[in-house]
């Protein structure tokens, strides 16, 4: 019963707090399995996947040591064109999906040499990697600069213009019946009004959220998918409220003035004297130049500094970028983990489901991220590569499964 | 009469095409001196002014072989002051005048030998000009970085904060009874129908001009003030409209992030390697970077590369700056001319006046044009500074006074 005095506005099968591509993507796939679904989200399409590059790059992102995550983000790109295809058949809208392939580009002999060493771990874990000298990655893009070493072309890595992606998952959710509430979850409700961090929430079960407005929403299951925003919901375990934190990303958009041919085909990842960025070209002409990773909490500002950087890093393999017109400079927040992986699975109270946490990788895992949230709704099993990534790792005895 | 169909909305004493800081700055004082104005603009307050450092810089910007220039800035630069002071007192809003002085910094030791020679020309000129060493400018200015070479500063060159001066003009003439017409002059219209630029245009007289919309405004005195768009107006001699182009300029705006103290008092002007960037600090937080010069026509693009070049040189002598907001990129086109000076003056028909091709010294001179203005409205003569100046200069022939 809900306390006196509060209204229960809405109730349905399931609740989903976030309207970022992982909560939405749960939405549309929850729904078409038949659940009745809300979607609660403040400011939605406003997160971080509106202020990403939209890489699908598990291949060059992999690195040493991160293997159970290779092997979901892996499992999260095999399952994404499918995923699209059905969603732009659904929708009718394109959302740019390119298999033109990654390639990573050395500035420097030490550059270069650590890209080889990350490519020789990359191929023992059997990925495809082909190794280029300038020469010919400038037969692949011919406007980078013949000053480049040399390079590694991962076809395997593709891309998706994240924007029209998340338009279009938005979409799909509320052709399926989805239905969203403007409005941020502040709690996670139980049967006994305890919370899921009271030492005995394991056993008790969810009955639904309350909102900043002071309304509630009734539902016997709930998602929590609100990205970098999951530790400032009440009623989850402590321990996993703290393993969730803001990493602050800048980066720019690019046009290309009317009239001049596409720079770009592949994403170019580059390494510039041993810092990192990347350009990832888009269908219509737009080139997303990208980010920084900082720890600065919530601060969501754009920097001189950090434009400066990104600007003169891409500016030193591709030359011809300061033709390009500086469209947009952004910065978001992506939901690190203290090992980097997703926390995708249950945990107590009873009828709680976790979905954030994907930190760089949001776009990339949200297909399967959906399907593992789905089948933990409808009662089967995840599939296996999700094991390493439950709750659990973060909770030590507090009633984990 | 108009001619049959044209609806004549309005008539006035004056009209003003262009509602930028020279135009309103006029309008405010012909007001102000009992004429009735009207004032067009299709795009009030967006023009150059906007895109603009504010800098009131005569000194540290006079160059070799303009010397007239010179005096005819020292003389806007003098009645500066006392015009703001009015605009403030009539309004009750503060432009943000400072009086700090610009500290000029060489980088390199060539920038410092370039910085020098000018220097010794401003001082033959009468300027006050003081050397500093590397130290000394860093005692002016704490967060210089230690590599520059030495500096010069110049006391008497200021700045106004632009964006508030312009909101500030445009209040005070409307008070003063300026009516806006938000529509784009096309043409002059002249009394025996055939346009300043007929050969005989000179014996003729300006009845109106005619606007975008259609219509007509009826008024014996006509002052084209439309910035880079002035060659735009029909009824001009054909030699003053190709005497006006935009020439592009892209500046930064940013801010100090939240609690961090200023890092800037003067204004600084300074040559890394060759290229000249400045850095204005507002008295809100704001520090204008600016600014580039680039002949693109009317493009208004903000491109990578200029963002970089800007970024780039202002953290070579100020490092903090990376730490500080990029609040916004914009690009600004100023009217210049083929001999970097202004067009104020009379030309024919009778009662068409020229008051465009301020070229980077629009806010400087707004307040003295407009009183060279007032005095050709009200047939007094101007200030002798502005003899080299008028539209005759650019005519060889065709009808000037």
């Amino acid at each position: 019963m809900p306390a006196k005095g509060v209204l229960v506005a809405v109730t349905a099968d399931v609740v989903i707090a976030g309207g970022g591509v992982i909560g939405t993507a749960i939405g549309w796939r929850a729904a078409a399995a038949g659940l009745d679904v809300v979607l609660a989200d403040p400011a939605r399409g406003d997160g971080a996947s509106l202020v990403a590059a939209g890489m699908l790059a598990p291949v060059s992102e992999a690195l040493f040591g991160e293997g159970a995550l290779l092997r979901v983000n892996l499992l999260a790109l095999d399952r994404f064109p499918s995923f699209a295809a059905e969603l732009e058949r659904v929708t009718g809208h394109r959302v740019g999906l390119r298999r033109e392939g990654t390639l990573a580009v050395a500035y420097d002999a030490g550059d270069y040499a650590a890209l080889m060493r990350l490519t020789a771990f990359r191929r023992s874990a059997g990925l495809d990697a082909e190794e280029l000298d300038s020469r010919a990655c400038r037969k692949l893009e011919s406007f980078l600069t013949p000053d480049v070493h040399g390079g590694v072309l991962f076809p395997g890595d593709w891309s998706v213009d994240n924007r029209r992606y998340a338009a279009a998952l938005r979409e799909a959710a509320a052709a399926a019946g989805v239905r969203v509430v403007p409005d941020r979850v502040t709690a996670v409700l139980t049967a006994d009004g305890a919370g899921a961090d009271s030492p005995d929430g394991a056993g008790d079960r969810v009955r639904g959220v309350a909102l900043a407005s002071g309304g509630e929403i009734g539902s016997a299951r709930v998602v929590v998918a609100a990205g970098s925003w999951s530790g400032a919901v009440d009623g989850l375990p402590a321990a996993l409220r703290s393993a969730v934190r803001p990493v602050k990303g800048q980066l720019l958009r690019l046009r290309h003035p009317d009239g001049m041919p596409p720079v770009l085909t592949h994403t170019i990842r580059a390494t510039v004297r041993g810092a990192d960025v990347y350009l990832v070209p888009r269908a219509d002409g737009e080139v997303i130049v990208g980010a920084t990773q900082e720890e600065r909490g919530p601060d969501l500002t754009v920097t001189a500094g950090a434009t400066h950087d990104l600007l003169h890093d891409a500016m030193s393999v591709l030359p011809v970028t300061s033709e390009l017109i500086l469209a947009e400079t952004c910065a978001g927040l992506r939901p690190g983990t203290p090992d980097n992986g997703p926390i995708v699975g249950e945990v107590g109270p009873g009828g709680l489901l976790l979905a954030t946490g994907h930190y760089r990788n949001g776009i990339l895992m949200s297909a399967a991220t959906a399907d593992a949230a789905v089948a933990c709704l409808t009662g089967r099993a995840p599939a296996p590569e999700w094991e390493p990534f439950g709750p659990g790792r973060f909770l030590a005895g507090e009633g984990a499964r």
